[in-house]
């Protein structure tokens, strides 16, 4: 049994959290770590919770305790830095749910972030754990950087067909579509219901900083071709639907680039190959991901869903959690 | 050919105003005062309207010039009764859409809306604009008090049975859903698209500023049994849909309310008598109010349906203008 | 250890029964029983399973085979009548969640359901299982009628309030609104997604077969004031929103009130008395019924919230079932 | 002043070419046709309409008068071609808003919409109207084929970059997503509002009757390289947003790019080039076509939103009846 630390626990991210840690047999306790909320209870952030967990008092990130075997980090961009090194060189094991270690370098960081990176060694270090590829690294590790929501549903959709057709490829073109509680739950104008309500929108066009992410760990993989990533605002609260469309030199047949599919993910719990195109509805509250493969001539389109939440954020960290510890990946997640 | 401002035009209630205006062929130019968004390009605030308007600067609120023949007033509480003295005075008309002067008392607006009212005189003076009540005073006053949105639905609805019944009633109960329009565009996490999809939430329950608006004005036609009224957001973005519950002493035929409920608005272009329950998309982008009698035993059920933006706002201003100055009341509102 | 049966298990309340079986430590076995889909694998109706229950073939509910220990019956008006005498001789328990036993006598089925009804005895000896509500013929009952989705909402928002105050009250008029799950999943053009998108409408009116089961069970506690329902379609899957408006001879304080119901309810693991009014989402997927009472002067307003599939179907059905053997009520329903 | 008629003029499309025509000032009369629904009214099978137009008897497609100048033909597929011929035989004009005669070829209607084409010679001398791009056909054609909805969106986003670039093109992926209005009508239980809430879907990938459409026009104006199209559903009524993704052998810079849109649409009133990605809503319920360009290095993305039932069906049909009668092309379109 261990117990964990929540830091930065009462987003949306933070709820799902919470409601796997309550049914993880394996954790004792847990204490959430906040800034503006701090001094609040856990009841009035999240009143839907009553009856289901202990109301406790939300503690301030300024008095982090470093008690705890595990913490999950789940600050905004630039926030992470400040307590991850502390918590490591303490030797607690930390899942950090932002992006403040996804990426490889410190010029990226300045590239597509915007700031200095100062802990160069640690994002040599960290272990980037998109958990249902198959990586010893995980469970040896003290330091997950859990990926980036989109990423996840285009690294799964793509990462097999570009390990065994890399040559075959033309180009790459991934259009995801995600419900607004990815942009977070702060206030603004553009995020209101009486904007988005029946609206659709396309935001960040080749400036999306999932880009460099989904970049470099396919460039991991073999990727040698040209790829471009386009993201969309949907008018629902959850859920991610990604449609990678590949173009090929020399015809592919469905079926043998599925059976490929299904054996790279035979041992995958989390990860369903779908024979029709998959809805949305399947994966959302789940910490599944659902891919299809459809292929004609030369054109081969993927789609790929996650729940944004769950498997794009706390349900793939608790999976993250669960490899670390060496436990079963599915504790706590599946009843 | 007139020509007109609004003051506080480029929230929901200011676009609708501006289309309506735009299609008026009476309506020979028109100014936008606003505040925060003052020196704005009005296609950057409306980017929907490029190809349909000519784009013009938006004027500061703080630089009224008084040179229109009326002035439409769309400013939150307490702020339109700083400008509306002084445009009276210099003898332009004048309707405002807010609440500051719909109430008939200083002891009303000090319960409800917490402030102390300066303009005693003009709360007696204004005319109370539920326009498609026969009220003569609309067409020689200078100064209009466009009804609230949800004020509009429910007098719609009761003014009738009660006129006619009132001795009869025991008690009226008013429920009403709203969509999430009605709240304004003011960022708020409660309102976000993350936060209210596929969600619901009474509000302001026994304290919502319409409800002493429709008690004041159903007591002037007769009603004297106890009433309640209860206010609802709904997931969607546009349109209020009121039920009213009547309990009734004696049993009256639902074809005999509802004859009279044909007579009485047999000259309003914009109420229509339904014989189902209306459906609210019949009446949202449009400035219709639809309203349907059910009667069983010594029950009877009006439900009634608008446009909040339109029949409970700026549709409803225009129909008050039209009568103002003595044109057709259908005049830039249906083509 | 138990095994169970589920007639008509292919619907939207079969496949909420499905995950609460699937989780529920004290049952060892299952058969789905269906009409049209017998045949069927099970992850073909129901995809989204995949990777959490095993696949099997759907029965015929033809070939019932009174095997198991319990029979779950969810099947439309009229149907359930044909098998539920059979299963009953035989000494099996029943659960039935259609509206075919929970009236009490004949003539409300003629009047109301519009068929004869051929089982009288059945009528008055199975118990209606409003489960939040103390009750101990449950725990030795065979036969549950588990209720209406709306009536649950509605009888557990007034039966305190009835109970203690009764004498005191003028009128009741309940107005619930509720996700379109609630009409069922068959194909009919009134409740495509292109319909209802941004819509509501009222229906029903005077006329809704769950008016006289709320009647009938709110005069056992003592209601002798006029009642009156009237229910409302909104545009989203799942939830149904309560609000009863209660006009009062004398002023009550709020405060009483709400003591009363939190001590009447001081035990019911799943019924929440709020400070504020319920967020529908706070309830949605979970059994849990949230009920908020606001009273001023004369009035009082008590809004409560269900998932009309899970406390008002399958939810409320489980507990049921754990109460009829014994077990803890929450079991498979909270983790 | 013309008269016209509608032939299968009840369902979705049909209520907006009504719309247009009710308010078309060279349009004195009209008869709506239907199958199913001859013999009702008007006012039932559109309700909302009430007070906005005349009531009339809906005729029967089997008892057309031939005496309307213009006929507007909706019908499903392989239903227009029943009509049609002897509609131009008798030398009426017509534009058919369906499928039968998009394609250029028997071949192709072999291969996609599995029948067996019995006009030939119609398919060579229909002018197909897609009419945002210049084309003095239209003024002279007694037959139009008016383009599809996913068509007319990525056509107008892609004519202009593969007229100019298309020898530095690599490939080019489209996907869109619709509104569920566009999959018409009738009852079928994946388009319920209860299966589609929150859900989105990929559909007919790689075989949808639009793709081949597409590929023909494009292909006209020098498309050489692969291209790809994949739709999907929205969990809302209205609207398309299409996004295509090109990959280019050397960059071009997005001003460039830019410019030469605006010059090929500087004189259409209905296709706006957006210095931002485009919201749909500002499309929704309009005749415009909302484009926007985004080059980075070697790629490009383009996003183009529509109303699918207006500028993807009847606007852009009422635009062509405008050119072939030489009138203004917004006529009865923008007020």
């Amino acid at each position: 049994m261990i117990s964990v630390g929540i830091i930065g626990g009462t987003g949306y991210t933070g709820k799902y959290l919470l409601e796997f840690i309550k049914q993880h047999e394996m954790i004792a306790g847990y204490t959430i770590y906040a800034n503006k909320s701090a001094g609040s209870k856990l009841l009035d952030v999240f009143p839907e919770l009553l009856g289901v967990i202990e109301d406790k008092t939300i503690q301030s990130v300024n008095n982090l305790s470093y008690t705890h075997d595990l913490y999950f980090v789940s600050l905004p961009h630039g926030e992470s830095l400040k307590y991850i090194p502390t918590l490591l060189d303490k030797g607690i094991k930390v899942i950090d749910l932002g992006g403040d270690f996804r990426l490889d370098t410190k010029e990226l960081y300045n590239e597509w972030y915007g700031f200095e990176h100062t802990s160069e060694k640690l994002l040599s270090e960290k272990v980037y754990g998109l958990v249902d590829i198959k990586n010893n690294k995980i469970e040896n590790s003290n330091f997950i950087s859990n990926p980036g929501c989109y990423p996840t549903s285009i690294q799964l959709a793509l990462i097999p067909i570009i390990k065994k057709y890399s040559d075959n490829i033309i180009s790459i073109s991934s259009v995801s579509y995600s419900g607004a509680s990815g942009a977070g739950k702060s206030a603004k104008t553009e995020l209101l219901l009486a904007e988005l309500d029946g609206n659709v929108k396309a935001y960040n066009i080749n400036k999306h900083r999932h880009q460099p992410e989904i970049e470099q760990e396919l460039t991991k993989v073999g990727m040698n071709s040209p790829f471009a990533f386009t993201t969309h605002l949907l008018p629902i609260a959850r859920g991610i639907y990604s449609t990678s469309t590949i173009h090929l030199n020399s015809v592919i047949h469905e079926d043998e680039i599925k059976e490929f599919y299904l054996k790279e993910y035979a041992n995958s719990k989390f990860v369903r190959i779908r024979n029709i195109p998959p809805e949305l509805k399947w994966v959302v509250n789940t910490n599944f991901c659902d891919i299809n493969i459809s292929a004609k001539n030369k054109t081969v389109v993927i789609t790929s869903t996650i729940d944004n939440l769950i498997k794009g954020a706390s349900g793939q960290a608790i999976q993250n959690m669960n490899k670390m510890f060496g436990w079963d990946e599915t504790l706590g997640i599946i009843k």
